[in-house]
């Protein structure tokens, strides 16, 4: 695409406002070019699709076309067909949510929901509320928009409850159009959210009256501990998108969206001019596929290869990086956050890692005002475990180098060195 | 779903200005009312896909994905395989049209190429211009980015390039953010621009510094007369729209744009916050599809039997319909579109319509501003020959009906006999 490339763009004046100033970013540019055969990836968040059989999905593709002839190949309904919902609305009981097939609307992936979101809440100006970091596909979805993204910071519990109290005090009741959080295995972040921080989310939630949007892509895919109940289970106007990517494949763009009717209404009046409507031939070939358990079969493997791989990383970094840097353990998902001193700048750092064969993504991203900048997300889950353990010592070494310079600029009282907790 | 029923909704207030207004449309309820079996349905513009081997594609899918394997089933490129702009690249050629694989990018359907369109280009208030009626998914797509659209008038050779200078000289040079046609086959009209128009229409572009949207789904289903040269095989500049829907079929939700780089950059990034990437499984099974010369005798078919209902609508309404209507007569497509004497108001005359088994859709909504409320268009593309004719026979009782109604007033002095050429 000419995005990596300085075009002259002779309507660059006539783009609305939204998107004039949207760059393709360095980061993004030094991927295309980072595709050498030894590069490591610690930098997408990609299933091991691999381990989905292709001839299941082949053979699920086949009959539901032959079975379902013309119907797979037409236009669909907005909502999308009947069976996919009804599908949606199993797989949300077993999660312990009960929704009817009438609740629920069948989306291009999560992150086509995420678009008809911010499209009918969102004018610009408006006050979001996400934690920080967060989903960089959600940052981008709601920035077109324009809205003012207030972001919550973490620990290891999830969301500062006590910080979006503070928050919410600020911007008063129906001060904000929504509150997105990703509960489970945060991407970026890696961490979730507690069931006692659930309950007061949702508290404050009601009281300041401000619609919960719940992200949940990765809440199947938990390694050890029990499954923790979704908000959407505890409270039936949180708005909740699901996902077919991780639990089947990405590459059929299938997701879902259940709200309260009133404002699943308006997602799908949005919808309809977005896309008309989803593909009901992926919708009959996922129907097929989820006919049967052999998915959760496959399912169980993936998460068993997505804990080995988590392991493996947690592993490597305990071993190779250095006493600066602190990292999340997440139970789940598919990502660890590292934090470095707040002197150390991981966009240029990214330069040196793509050098020595291994990619992540800088922190900056992760957020709307620049934070960040001292933070990497590493995915542990595309690359195998023997990778990943080379990767991390690869990217040890840069890290390690450019600690130790600034340890020399410290020592000679060039920068000052961080306070505990300044960061 | 609860769009067709008046549900409560608490978060009234809260949805953003663009959308806070939009509410179903009384036609769309009386749609999902109108499923008797005896139905004839004139509305919809729905492909034959019955006559597209659903074996075929079964196929196709089969063997992509155990071919592809994980390609198919894992992320893809924001822009779309590489293979799929090559073929689209191929099918540009045969209309004369030399793009590369890097001048596309894959959309969902070329509805989703709109509302990119107006995500990137349209600002609140911000001038379009397009033809008058025009595709209601379009000015769906575009209404969301508050646009001020001007309709420019249509006759027997598409849009009045005369109107169009006349409304260019009222915003001046770049006065406006692009101009939309459906040059072939017009929907609604089914009209198409004639070559001096196409001509003239890019001159007067080119002088205003204005881009041309060039919204092409049905230019290959052509019934008789020779195939005329796209917009964008006479200006590069022109922004093209194409889609699988018409050749293949719509439920995989597949069309492209092409359009000069940096437009096409911009459209790649608001894509990406749309939907992260287009379905490589759906890709892959096009690809495969279209491999060999089967798809072209499958279209050959389609066009035989579109152009049959098409002579079985045009007869009917010559034998059927009085003589106060006027009628387009396509040359290809889908669609007919009828004019009726003023004060006939076929949003009230669809009720009868449809209590008599026939449906069609009502003018008003093919105009941003309440224009068209004497127009109805009838779409030959789905119903067999007989119940097209049949269709007509039981419309022209309902509008037969209405207009003896109005001589009557009309005969009685109470309101006007319309002048020619007043409408």
């Amino acid at each position: 695409m000419g995005t990596a490339r300085v075009v002259f763009d002779r309507w660059s004046g006539r783009y609305a406002d939204r998107i004039a100033g949207v760059r393709s970013s360095a980061v993004r540019d030094l991927f295309a070019a980072a595709s050498r055969p030894d590069m490591i990836s610690l930098s997408g968040g990609m299933p091991e699709v691999s381990q989905v059989p292709s001839v299941s999905v082949a053979a699920a593709a086949h009959d539901a076309v032959v079975h379902e002839g013309a119907a797979a190949l037409q236009y669909g309904s907005s909502e999308g067909r009947l069976q996919i919902r009804s599908l949606v609305a199993e797989l949300m009981a077993e999660i312990g949510v009960r929704v009817s097939p009438a609740d629920v609307v069948i989306t291009a992936g999560a992150q086509q929901a995420l678009d008809l979101l911010g499209k009918a809440f969102l004018d610009p100006g408006d006050v979001i509320i996400t934690e920080g970091p967060t989903y960089v596909g959600a940052l981008q979805a709601f920035s077109a928009y324009e809205p003012d993204i207030r972001c919550i910071p973490m620990d290891d519990d999830g969301m500062r409850v006590d910080l979006l109290e503070a928050e919410l005090k600020r911007v008063g009741p129906q001060g904000a159009k929504f509150i997105y959080t990703i509960p489970n295995f945060q991407n970026p972040a890696g961490v979730t959210l507690s069931p006692d921080r659930r309950r007061r989310l949702l508290e404050l939630a009601r009281e300041y009256d401000i619609p919960v949007v719940e992200d949940d892509p990765y809440g199947r895919l938990r390694f050890e501990g029990g499954h923790m109940k979704p908000l959407r289970s505890l409270d039936d106007e949180v708005i909740y998108l699901g996902t077919f990517s991780k639990i089947f494949a990405p590459g059929l763009r299938l997701g879902w969206v259940t709200a309260p009717k009133p404002i699943l209404a308006k997602l799908l009046l949005v919808k309809q001019a977005a896309d008309l409507c989803g593909s009901n031939f992926a919708q009959v070939t996922a129907e097929r596929y989820f006919l049967g358990t052999r998915w959760r079969k496959v399912l169980q493997n993936l998460t068993h290869t997505y804990a080995e791989r988590r392991d493996a990383m947690l592993a490597a970094l305990d071993e190779h990086f250095p006493d600066e840097a602190r990292w999340t353990r997440p139970d789940g998902g598919f990502f660890v956050w590292v934090e470095l001193p707040p002197y150390v700048d991981c966009a240029s750092l990214l330069a040196e890692a793509v050098e020595h064969g291994v990619t992540f993504v800088p922190g900056d991203g992760f957020y709307p005002d620049g934070r960040g900048r001292n933070c990497m997300r590493l995915a542990f889950c595309y690359a195998e475990p023997a990778a990943i353990t080379e990767g991390i010592r690869r990217l040890a070494e840069v890290v390690e180098d450019r600690l130790e310079l600034y340890r020399a600029f410290i020592a000679a009282g060039a920068i000052e060195a961080p306070q505990e907790g300044a960061a």
